[in-house]
């Protein structure tokens, strides 16, 4: 009876795809119109995904408001309207593919969550282009 | 040559969250404005995944139209326009929460499908909250 | 100059389509499934268009967060997670259909906004049906 | 007989709201999380809308990969993957709030239709916010 | 209190873009891909605006399951799993273009609506290009 | 830390689904409007989701412009604006069901990927019904 269960989220944030190894024809070549200086950004759209059994008392997973609220303070306060690169820890470093922000975010929330629920992220970086984590 | 395939379908319904066994506190404590007394409501939209081989004679995993009649005959009439709670039988007992809506169709159309077929359940509430069954 | 600013917003509410001056087989045949005694219910999706002169000094027609509370606090804490016709003054006497719903949701507004802005509504009862007022 | 074409298109971008005749507690007051320094971003989706009478011989208002073009060397080549306030001329001084984003773009486009087309634009800087110009 | 009510549709069609006026060069340049003489297809999605006052007894401006049925007998059956210009009476010497296929469509229901109903009509031909008529 | 990737393309093409071994009153009965022999056509969405270890210099599993461009050439270019069975070489005796769809564009991008990334394709026939492959 194990059942998973979908929360959507956002957050509006700016970035720029860069190694600091690399020189600059290197990094253009590689990441392309993403690697302008000044950044770009998105609407990331977050699907927070939970399995787990159902709890026979409630009829639900887990508390999808309590999710809501994780994801509220943990991911949206942490990212919405920053620009990645420079305005978070997260990505001080750490290049802002949609690849890591997603395995940045599973994270973030495994960390919160019950041993007993598994966690999956999927990431929009446009309605074209996303990610899965794990895959 | 497994191939899932996947039908969408919706129906529109009243519900309201309640373990009759807690007392009205608890109730709204864990349910909040679900447990509205008079209900509230949602668009339901489903899909069914139906996962086979692929028949060589047709090319396709099963016949869709009979899929969709299924789902219409044994979902969509069932539920459409009703209050879950005060006009089904199978949820005047059963907390109708999405949990136990995908689980409950689920139950309702493998009875249908034959042993060759997988079934897979997904329930979205409301565009941003969604479940998966089997997990 | 003018431009018109849209914002969306949602509520899930139950809702019964009734004729108190008819007879049970008048609103049987006129409402269909929709006149089931219990209810049934959608997720409500509203857009709310605003159109006015943008503001030279912010480059804004009106401040986004305010329209976002005044819809929050006059529309949807009044109707989210509610049965229209037993939980709302609005419509304890008064048909909720989406027509009437979507002029009632705009009055109130309405008495909100600056002279200067004219209001308009939309109003999906599901992704297939919505309306528009005023058209 | 005169028919509206819609054509959609994309751009993704980092903009700042913020006005430099105004202190940074009062930026602050009015964008809120918008003037973030730094900036954030967002994809924007973009509908041209171009009215005019159907050619009897083509059956078409406009030849639609002509505006396709235009839209793209125009719009998009401009705005993609830039950040608005610092890397585009018509943004360095002008605020780039949704409003003015979408007067722009109308300006850009109108300076290339024939005067038998008329020209709308909705600009939408997320999924739940967009506007409109002309209104 | 005139309010606008939107119902949609879908049908599934091939269709060619094509003037036998012209020689098979001409309408290469003009059509493009749209020219394959064996024709290609989309999914159309419709969307019928009906504009009238709200009839105080039943709270709405028509019955929307006519309507539905309206659509579904004048326009689904005819079009849908059609080849356009080789099935239909309508497109048999018409060029099937968006702009003309809404025009059509048009006329058919209007013939149905009563005079005190408006009639609009959009017609998406994919989810990128769509047209409104009247404009 | 493998994550999966997906890209999302479009195609638009007519098609009929037909058993040459069958009969004309076989083929009625089993795919109904599917088989009008003129041919009808869709809107096809399709998702490629590619899955590998996340290449620690570039942040990514793969470049998605490289991905999107082997999209372009090998299956838009192939199907887009064509009568699959007519017109191409994969449908001229494979019935061009959405399953055999999905199959064959698993094989013909799976022949350029290197072995160390998954495939999976995802296929919508409509925006109701679509298939996956590899289930």
């Amino acid at each position: 009876m194990r059942v998973a269960v979908i929360r959507k989220a956002h957050f509006n944030a700016a970035h720029r795809l860069h190694n600091p190894a690399w020189d600059e024809a290197r990094n253009r070549e590689v990441f392309g119109l993403c690697n302008n200086p000044n950044g770009h950004g998105h609407n990331y759209e977050l699907e927070v995904k939970v399995v787990g059994e159902v709890d026979p008392e409630t009829g639900m997973v887990l508390d999808l408001g309590w999710l809501a609220n994780l994801i509220r303070y943990e991911v949206e306060q942490r990212f919405d309207h920053k620009h990645l690169n420079l305005d978070t820890e997260e990505f001080r470093t750490l290049n802002p593919t949609a690849e890591n922000i997603a395995i940045v975010i599973w994270r973030i929330l495994r960390a919160h969550l019950p041993e007993r629920l598994d966690l999956y992220v999927r990431l929009y970086e446009t309605p074209r282009n996303f990610v899965e984590y794990p895959a």
